[in-house]
């Protein structure tokens, strides 16, 4: 079995609508750039990608809550964390067409592509551009270029029936703060000790000048965020604590360890307010990108909402007996982008005997349907049906009797579904059932009644 | 046991902040009218409720799969739905002290509270207002009242970088007509057969002029809609069959059935969409409201996005080999007014011995903490922990040496924990503890192997 894997989204894209993973949002009118809909699969694999997220980040431990909080919220939210000042892109528009590009998005596809002559024609373009030179030419129309400007990444609303300024809302660009003003309505009606942590998932909104690469850059998105408050002494340790941690569960999912990898960021990629960062990175058909970003927001954030609410956020520490702002350690992960990790990574086209099949590997564990059950003749409906019925009880069990069983087989694979179970006239009397492995396309003969423990046994983790 | 419910949301209100089941949005900067956020407890009963719909509508059933659209769509999506020139409501201002009024609610609180002559002092208020008169004074301050005028319901942005008329958008103020715009690919890609149906759980939006009783009436709101998809002749018998599953699913939350009635809406009240309507209702404080809507939206939705759209709607009934547009049986519930729900009905107050105590009898499989772990004295901690341990792997619990056994007892039973399990020294001899009841507060010596039986058995549904 020879086998390729993504190395464009295309193929991704098309089967993805073709199975219900994802349809363009609004499609009917000609789809809305940033926006995306998920359909039967993927709303299933959404769910069981945040079930292990909340699992791991909340159940499993003592130490950590959740909450969920509105998507608007009120506007000096954004004023104290400094989006309001600070929340933008520069871009830059053609006279020519017309067509707007975010800046460093048009340098990095001109150093991707070493098409740097085409934007700079006046200068040495043997080497790279440095911070604040600006290209002049169009990379799409050679026309002259507009000076940069700043582009706010808030989406804009009004609340209430006056369209004013002060009615003005935001839709949130990022969780996080909401958890930050809640840090002592949570901590003490739950009467919480420092270490602990918030966790959340949510919608975030950004006006991103250029969506692209499918769900990974959209302008509407599920963040699942956590902020792990600590002692300032403790800082690095929670840190190296949570970099471990939030690598470990995308290998959990099932992700290749090698298309895995962290990035420390260097001091000029630095967030205003965080002292020290690291991505978790995944290699995509476009390049590495980022999954997650771990940061130490220390105590930037509390002390800013206390400074512009005018209410203490300092916390009394009755283990140290010490007051102090705590510094927040951060979890930040997309439930858009570790879906399209999970599908990307499972993406494969390998040969079958004769034939080009197309499959998604998906760890079992998380996959939207587990078992597809088809009796060999519609003959054999009733007993297979009994038999999807008791799996159902057990796994994401479907039931399919339309088309050649190779032709339900290839269904099944692009689905992503580990075990195809095959009920024949056979069954009738030796009370078994053939069990095809998607992965290796593998068959065997299992016992009907050893069958819940022989499919638990590969598919729960 | 005497024991009294809720006569105002207030004392509700107050549990929910002090235990950590909701909080007032961006509360330290004084709020955001009708926005809130939901705190550790509420969160988690969140999650129970959208686990039992979810698990009701789509997982046990093979007609319904689900879907999870984005809350920005095309604004050419709210045109077609009839949205953009027709959800608004009447409102009124006062020339006085400038408060602004939904013109329906003024009505219904003067009618509610016999103060129609405040706000028509120049009519004959033994019979009621009919549908046109309009008041003419401000019940706050008697001030004079301007004309009525639409308020549109939408909440508007942009997307892009331009703000013109063309990049318009709306937040989504229901999460139906994206469901409608993806029927055919989810139909294609599922290979559905009428009847069947699309399930969602996501945020809408509404400006609502008054936001009121607590999270009843929200500006930002989760609906969970199911769209049935059926032959026109079958529209009465799905109708029925759903108004039936549906108010059987709020019995089944634990809600007291004297308090759930429907009602059929009339003529006048129907939607442009509906043919007709019925409302699952429960009595709150503040009166009987709306929980649901089922309605018969007949063809109005896809054929209204086929003719705007261009893009034909009509199914192909492969049984009745016969092409049509499918009619709509759409149900219509609130996450927030569920849980709502849940909370008034579960409170009360009663007698403990001499002690008053506020307890919230929320149903054991729907408790966002089933199970407490006390150990009697902090040197039985070892022991507790393990017996906390053990429980946390079928069971929501948590461990609390905190304060006298008394102390601990009112604690969870104002967060509504249905049992508590206390860890004596007698423990260490007989292999025993006490467990407590709730609502009974009877108290039952069970052996600790037997524990997690005997909670199963009362706490599972």
């Amino acid at each position: 079995m020879t086998e390729s894997s993504l190395d464009s989204l295309e193929p991704l894209v098309s089967l993805c609508k073709r199975r219900g993973y994802i349809f363009q949002s609004s499609e009917i009118y000609g789809g809305l750039n940033g926006f995306w809909d998920y359909g039967p699969l993927g709303v299933e694999l959404r769910r069981r990608i945040f079930d292990s997220w909340w699992s791991m980040m909340v159940e499993r431990r003592e130490d950590v809550v959740g909450m969920d909080a509105s998507i608007i919220n009120h506007p000096r939210v954004w004023e104290a964390s400094g989006h309001v000042a600070s929340f933008y892109d520069m871009m830059v528009d053609c006279r020519g067409c017309n067509r707007r590009f975010r800046l460093d998005h048009m340098i990095q596809d001109a150093l991707d592509n070493d098409t740097l002559d085409a934007i700079f024609p006046d200068r040495d373009n043997s080497v790279p551009p440095a911070e604040g030179e600006v290209p002049t030419k169009c990379p799409a129309c050679g026309g002259e270029l507009t000076e940069p400007r700043q582009f706010g990444l808030m989406f804009e609303t009004h609340v209430g029936a006056a369209t004013d300024s002060k009615s003005i809302a935001y839709l949130r660009p990022e969780t996080a703060q909401a958890i930050f003003v809640n840090f002592k309505n949570v901590q003490m009606s739950s009467r919480l000790k420092v270490p602990f942590g918030i966790a959340q998932v949510g919608k975030a909104f950004r006006n991103e000048v250029t969506p692209r690469n499918f769900t990974f850059r959209s302008r509407e998105f599920e963040q699942m965020e956590m902020e792990f408050f600590v002692h300032p002494d403790e800082e690095r340790k929670w840190f190296d604590y949570w970099v471990d941690a939030r690598h470990e569960w995308y290998e959990h999912l099932g992700v290749n360890p090698d298309r895995l990898r962290r990035r420390d960021h260097g001091g000029d990629e630095l967030a205003h307010y965080a002292s020290y960062t690291t991505d978790v990175e995944y290699q995509f058909p476009f390049g590495w990108a980022e999954l997650e970003g771990i940061a130490n927001r220390g105590n930037f954030d509390l002390t800013q909402h206390g400074e512009h609410s005018g209410k203490d956020q300092a916390y009394f520490d009755p283990t140290r007996n010490e007051k102090y702002v705590p510094s927040v350690i951060e979890t930040s992960a997309g439930l858009d982008r570790t879906l399209l990790t999970v599908l990307a990574d499972a993406f494969a086209i390998d040969r079958v005997g004769e034939e080009e099949r197309t499959v998604l590997r998906l760890a079992p564990h998380i996959a939207p349907r587990q078992v597809a059950v088809f009796p060999l003749s519609k003959k054999l409906a009733e007993p297979a049906r009994k038999l999807t019925d008791d799996l159902q009880r057990r796994f994401h069990a479907i039931y399919d009797d339309s088309g050649s069983i190779g032709k339900r087989y290839r269904r099944e694979d692009e689905v992503g579904t580990p075990y195809c179970v095959t009920f024949d006239f056979d069954s009738l009397e030796d009370g078994a059932a053939t069990v095809r492995d998607r992965d290796t396309t593998d068959q065997e003969r299992v016992a009907l009644d050893s069958l819940p423990a022989y499919l638990d046994e590969r598919i729960r983790k």
